[in-house]
């Protein structure tokens, strides 16, 4: 398949805008692990993932991380393409955590269309309420709910995303996916432990109990 | 000055976009301390501030908030009409902060016309982006900001806007702008006392050394 059927607005592009984004797009392998974006670099371009997870986070001076959402076989990453709008004054890193393809689309050819096709920055429009929401449920978790409620919602999260019981995951990498310290995951995950729900050992961490876990989140 | 003045994209509008417009707008006076819109209400329609101050948050099942924004002068509300996109997934409170005069363009309408125009998608794009950018700020705020730097900083803007240094403010109202609970307020308000930056009194926090409080924010 495609960029055609990956991109939903592409039947609504006039002939000479379709042939100015085929002529203009990269296709590109991400192996897993690599960061494909990040605040420094100046306009990476819209990313449409073909097959593949990403990952949107933020960054503290201090190195502490929080996951604000990920995006999966064809969804766009509009933010590492922030130039198109002045008004986006914030910066995300985006990383691959899967073996990932994806589209880049230029962002100056993205944002020329847009300028100019209403169906395009109506469809942008609706990408961006998504995420959105996205940041909006995380404020919500962060506000309201407490943290043996986000940690059992993730492992729950992850074994879905990873299918299987055994994650592998470090307390760092799920304190920087939660926004936290890795010493309140430890301290949560070996609670869970004494309560039957988990199983640690070095590096992963095996769900034992679900029905105690999606109970707890 | 009329709505021409105060809605960016007017000129960008065909002659029968703007006779659509014209004749659909509401010119209101919402008295300070009213909720003009909240998630029960279907669509209350987008607001644009002529003069006044509305304040934007979220609510959670416990009935503790926190403030996400705020719109002045210019201003337009978009979320207030959050049925003209379906990816919008959330809802928020407005409420008048000060008494607040403002135009109610009818949901509906927008969206017909913002289907129709690239110009209108446009700037509605740059709204969106442009909250966005200020619940980026938020959850930063939030991540990795203690709590005594975010409400020396909230004082200290609260101050800016109401042009005065005795601030009426019960401890409640702070902690619902901030999203803690009251206690937490108060006892940050009482060591923010013992150091000289503020004077407290029943219903009232008297900002007595804002060289102080700005360094601590």
């Amino acid at each position: 398949m495609g960029f055609e059927e990956f991109f939903p607005v592409w039947d609504q592009l006039t002939a000479a805008q379709q042939a100015r984004m085929r002529g203009s797009l990269a296709e590109r392998r991400i192996p897993k692990g690599t960061v494909i974006h990040n605040g420094s670099m100046h306009c990476t371009g819209l990313l449409l993932v073909q097959q593949g997870q990403l990952r949107a986070y933020i960054l503290s001076d201090e190195g502490r991380e929080i996951t604000l959402y990920r995006l999966f076989d064809r969804d766009i990453c509009l933010f590492s393409a922030s130039c198109i709008m002045r008004s986006i004054q914030f910066d995300l890193t985006i990383a691959a955590e899967k073996d990932t393809e994806l589209w880049v689309i230029p962002a100056e050819l993205y944002k020329g269309i847009m300028e100019e096709s209403a169906p395009v920055a109506n469809y942008t429009n609706e990408l961006m309420a998504s995420r959105f929401s996205d940041v909006m449920w995380l404020i919500e978790q962060i506000m309201w709910k407490s943290f043996d409620k986000r940690l059992a919602a993730f492992l729950l999260e992850e074994s879905a995303l990873e299918e299987t019981s055994t994650l592998k995951l470090t307390h760092e990498t799920i304190a920087n996916h939660l926004g936290t310290a890795r010493e309140v995951v430890t301290r949560m995950l070996r609670y869970f432990q004494s309560e039957g729900m988990v199983k640690l050992s070095r590096g992963t961490v095996e769900l034992t109990d679900t029905g105690k876990l999606r109970k707890m989140s």
